[in-house]
């Protein structure tokens, strides 16, 4: 049985909570927010606690805050030499108050409050600085039963940034279909199915291999009807550099 | 029964003929190709043709075939008066031979021969030129289990449009996200299940509220340690470009 504290009370805190106090091997001590009223509904589950000085020992401490905010917290825990680590795909492990010994639990997955997640499909990208830490950081992402990867901090700095561009940036994508398509009085529901089948084609398949369309092809007619049928600049611009990085990766030359 | 003759032995004309030859209100009467070779291990399912001149009598011909070969195919077959179509998004329906009864039949879906495809996932975007065509296309949908919708030229080229941004552009950014982790000697694969959480969040929530990150938190300190980190360009380029566009969608300064 691994005991755990979760500080934080935000989209990940949450979720970590709510798989945490499910699993079978893990038991959640605590539960710090320093707004006791974000998290005062889960009061009959779970000690929730507002103040530092009350947080009670544990095999590992989980920093489910801000980036921002993950160095002075780590600091302000009143002990030492425990495992502690934060859930941030961009802040540096070193980050942590080099008093505890610090790891990162990093869930390569998109959260929010509303969405229920299953675990099983949230690799847990695990950093440790002692190799020590390493199996209890392991164990707890098998308690929810998510795959894990154990990463560098390279690694996991550039997988952090490739998830903004399939994710952040595939969502601005969706959201210019949504603008283009409404321009006219047509449905972007209609896309839906297309952006599920997108998306499902490269869980098999590599994306290099599951290009089509007209910038792979280089049919210019297409393209330039395109480009023509779009007003806003802004998404000319965007048709026009991404269409350029179609053709590059496929070996053809410049729009 | 809907009689039917299908021409092209791509993608699309694949699909269309595995499709309805399940299907049960359709009798498909022949399946034209000018290569005979490319459809042949078909021709115990149905009569296979290369001949224009032996084409069969049917209440509908569907052209899939190449954007650019729909103007002239239609002009070669010898008949007029019925109803003719093509599977195209940007061909125009007056590139239809005028002899002809002329419609689209354009489903929005991704097609490569290797992937299933279920109908029921596959908007079909219908539009004609004479308001009698459209039961009998309808129904040749409905044959199909999939869902349709009657649109006009306008409407038809913007989700096309708008298909390239959800569907090409989406698969580069995959792309560009395999490119990154693998400079790093990170997975690509652990990836996947936020490619797919981000592609069925937008099935019930508007892109608008689905975007999050640091573009849209404006988190200055992140977006500048990932342009240092982008060695590429071309990803620096794409990192700007989208960012300012969901900066400009939520209303932030540009980066
Ligand atoms: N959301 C995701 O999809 C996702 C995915 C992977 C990793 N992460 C990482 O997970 C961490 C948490 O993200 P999140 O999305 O859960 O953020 P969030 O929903 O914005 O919640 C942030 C939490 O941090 C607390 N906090 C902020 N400053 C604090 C301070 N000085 N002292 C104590 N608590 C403080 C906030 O408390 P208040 O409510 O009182 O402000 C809130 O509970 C971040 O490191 C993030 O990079 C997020
Ligand atoms: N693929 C998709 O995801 C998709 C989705 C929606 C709509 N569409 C539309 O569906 C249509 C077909 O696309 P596709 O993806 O199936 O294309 P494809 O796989 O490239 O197949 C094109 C077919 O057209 C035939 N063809 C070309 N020129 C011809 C000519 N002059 N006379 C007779 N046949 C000719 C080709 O024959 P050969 O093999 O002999 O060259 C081939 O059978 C296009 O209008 C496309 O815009 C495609």
């Amino acid at each position: 049985m691994i005991s755990l504290v979760i500080l934080g009370s935000g989209n990940v805190a949450t979720h970590l909570f709510k798989a945490f106090n499910k699993a079978e091997n893990v038991k959640i001590n605590q539960w710090y927010s320093r707004r006791i009223d974000a998290i005062s509904s889960y009061k009959n589950d779970i000690e929730i606690i507002d103040d530092l000085a009350k947080i009670k020992d544990a095999d590992a401490y989980i920093l489910a805050v801000s980036d921002d905010a993950i160095s002075e917290l780590s600091s302000q825990l009143p002990f030492e030499n425990k495992l502690v680590l934060h859930t941030s795909g961009s802040v540096n492990v070193y980050d942590i108050d080099k008093k505890h010994k610090r790891g990162v639990f990093y869930p390569l997955q998109t959260f929010s409050k509303d969405t229920e997640i299953d675990f099983k499909h949230v690799p847990i990208c695990i950093e440790t600085i002692d190799k020590k830490s390493y199996p209890i950081i392991k164990n707890l992402a098998i308690a929810l039963g998510a795959p894990t990867k154990r990463v560098n901090s390279d690694q996991r700095k550039v997988l952090h940034l490739a998830a903004v561009f399939v994710n952040n940036f595939t969502n601005q994508l969706y959201r210019i279909g949504h603008e283009i398509t409404e321009s006219q009085g047509a449905e972007f529901d209609l896309l839906k199915p297309l952006i599920l089948e997108t998306a499902k084609k490269v869980q098999n398949l590599s994306p290099f291999k599951a290009q089509t369309g007209p910038a792979k092809r280089d049919d210019k007619k297409t393209m330039l009807k395109h480009l023509k049928l779009l007003e806003n600049q802004h998404h000319k611009d965007i048709y026009q550099l991404i269409t350029n990085s179609i053709q590059h990766t496929h070996g053809r030359k410049k729009l």
